[in-house]
């Protein structure tokens, strides 16, 4: 009576998602609302940065020839000519022992190549003519920022596929970008199945809990970058699942469902996906939790099937519907980012599959320590308020002790790994 | 001729402007809209966690009693007499060696102690009545999930100033948060200043360059959590720019001007500060880049004046006003995380203050590496696209190599530092 299912390894059901990946689309938005959007083309310097030679301080321009014979018994005096702001030009040639008063981000004036700061000048006036003096002879080049020092014209300086935090923000504006191409951020609906489930509007009642997991995977595809459309929670009546599923994957990229994949006489699923001829890539995978994660797809349109347990749904979403939403932004490291940290606290459960426990993960003297975030089981919700990390554990051990070296994989990190998985190469398709 | 500023230590102006922080404001928003929002009232369990004893397994609800006899020879039989779905309730009572047929998240009839995985049951009908039969003993609460065993009414599961994630979302919505309670966004005010600023629309012009500041400060402000009004650039005149901080001062929490706060002709803040008789908090800080920044205060409102060069304004923003705006949420960590990490690359420059250098902050093997992004003046803008952190050199040096310790702060981190400098003393009054 019991269907059986054939577990698979957590990085080949990765892989074989992975193989609908699609490809990232552009779209142009505002400069102004580009901040937390991934960028769809290079950057290339269309000049350089400085544009022209400046001065980086408030100071006196002047011919640094001219202040050769200076020093504190005699002092070199300069007659000032002019004085020029930043966003000026000074047009007029400078001649022996003149100077130009310039302010910080002036343009360096015609025949000038030095800049004395303001504070080792002495200005004083005769008839009515500004004079300043200086104590001691300044190099050429002394206090100009050259043009293209920092920058030259056709240098790539930020790869298609990037986040735009404040930083390329300040490129963007610097290059004159108005409308920013960056990748349009793909739509995943939620729909959200059980009769046990209550809205958080609804009163408790007997045997019946919120539905907690649709504003939590709502908030996951938001902080994977995603647009989220809700749907509500799906009638207990088959025929009408069908009809909705069908018509819901009109609407969205990206289709993803909690609950109603296990092997109870109410999951849905399997019936809903049969029906609408979805090919279903796995229903069962080798890992704690989230093992009844189903995922199916038709007509290249992914159907994600996620466990009705909180902390089930959570991993399965992080695991299998983020990189798909990432590698939509043209990133080439769509996972969750990989890296190596000491468990802070034994971990005593024994564990016959991989395991993903929720876990804070935190520095020590510059050392990453990763310690579980609290209750463990796959129906938690508490331990998950806490966790920013993963931390993975292999299957097979009877638990592993405080101090050991673990892998995590981290959950707010804005970078991500090309691939996790061990022993499991990236498919030649994705 | 020139006005002579006694520069204090980076620590003491964080001080200054701390004892000027304002007291978070709470306001309510719909359970949909308070991802990535700080809550402003702890989250206390109005419910157990399960709210009542019930299954995590698809199987048979039985008494653990009737099972005791059960062996691969001696297989017991069950009566099923019913089944139960989750959100349902049995009500019947169920006797000696009777089974009921239940669903994953169901709650357990009265008089079973113990739940039969479906795979470990054989099922059968004879005269139109179902049987199932077990071939083993399972002891009293076998896969039961007892009522509070994750969390117990009355405890304190998240507690005020906490970012909300998708974890929170999931306890948000268990306890039936139709509106959360969080902390109002502060809003900062914008204004540029700098005759030398064309905005990214216009055509580069001999001397001039675009508007790099606003555009990236507007993102930092909204990577730090506030909202951002911006009010374009300041006039030359400087009548009029008092008359106009005055009255954007009453439409802002906070505001931010770059540029114009350096000792050059043109620096008019130091002339608006006084105008509108606002105190000047400090106009010049022990480090680079960034010395010139200027704070004052108002009525209790600051005014930051940051560097018109994008990488002391950057620098500015991060240690002077991301922690006002962290505190207006509550946070009792309100400044960027400080962490240890090794130097990746030598960094040469002599260091005659504390210098906080742009860089990249990556992990080996679980450790903290942090290398400097880039071309590092303080009019530097490309450095700033690739740095998530500041390396944190203490002046009074002529270099650092490769390898040594130094202190970096994290630019992307969610949770912060209480106080990440040095031998200064939080004061009383903050």
């Amino acid at each position: 009576m019991v269907e059986k299912r054939k577990p698979i390894a957590v990085g080949e059901a990765v892989q074989r998602v992975m193989d609908y990946a699609f490809p990232a689309k552009k779209e142009f938005v505002p400069l102004t609302q580009a901040h937390g959007r991934v960028i769809a083309e290079a950057i290339i310097a269309d000049q350089d940065i400085p544009a022209f030679d400046r001065s980086p301080y408030d100071g006196y321009a002047i011919r640094s020839i001219d202040s050769q014979e200076a020093s504190s018994e005699h002092p070199v005096r300069f007659q000032v000519v002019g004085e020029i702001g930043a966003g000026f030009v000074y047009e007029e040639d400078v001649g022996y022992r003149q100077a130009v008063r310039i302010m910080t981000g002036a343009p360096i004036p015609k025949g000038c190549d030095a800049v004395v700061m303001l504070e080792l000048t002495q200005t004083f006036e005769v008839n009515h003519q500004t004079y300043m003096s200086i104590k001691r002879s300044f190099a050429a080049g002394t206090n100009i920022s050259y043009k293209g020092e920092e920058v030259r014209q056709g240098t790539t300086l930020i790869t298609a596929g990037q986040y735009i935090n404040p930083g390329v923000m300040a490129l963007l504006a610097t290059f004159g970008y108005q409308q920013v191409p960056v990748f349009r951020k793909v739509t995943v609906g939620v729909i959200a199945t059980g009769s046990e489930l209550l809205e958080p509007e609804e009163a408790l009642q007997p045997g019946k809990i919120r539905n907690s997991n649709a504003y939590m995977v709502m908030a996951q595809i938001e902080r994977a970058g995603a647009e989220v459309q809700y749907f509500g929670k799906l009638s207990d009546d088959l025929d009408l699942c069908i009809e909705i599923v069908g018509e819901t994957l009109q609407k969205v990229d990206i289709l993803l469902t909690t609950g109603g994949v296990s092997v109870g006489d109410y999951d849905y699923l399997p019936a809903i996906y049969q029906a609408i001829q979805a090919d279903v890539l796995f229903n069962k995978v080798a890992m704690r939790p989230g093992s009844v994660t189903t995922v199916a797809a038709r007509n290249g349109q992914l159907l994600f099937g996620l466990s009705g347990n909180p902390s089930a749904c959570y991993v399965g979403f992080e695991l299998f519907v983020r990189p798909i939403i990432r590698t939509a932004f043209g990133n080439p490291q769509p996972h969750l980012r990989r890296e190596q940290a000491i468990l802070g606290a034994d971990f005593t459960k024994p564990n016959p599959f991989t395991r993903f426990v929720r876990a804070s993960a935190y520095y020590e003297k510059g050392q990453l320590i990763a310690v579980p975030s609290g209750f463990d089981k796959s129906s938690a919700v508490s331990s998950l308020a806490a966790a920013n990390a993963f931390i993975m554990l292999p299957g097979g051990s009877r638990g592993y002790e405080k101090g050991r070296q673990v892998a995590v994989l981290l959950l707010e990190d804005l970078q991500g790994s090309e691939w996790p998985w061990d022993n499991i190469k990236k498919s030649s398709k994705s």
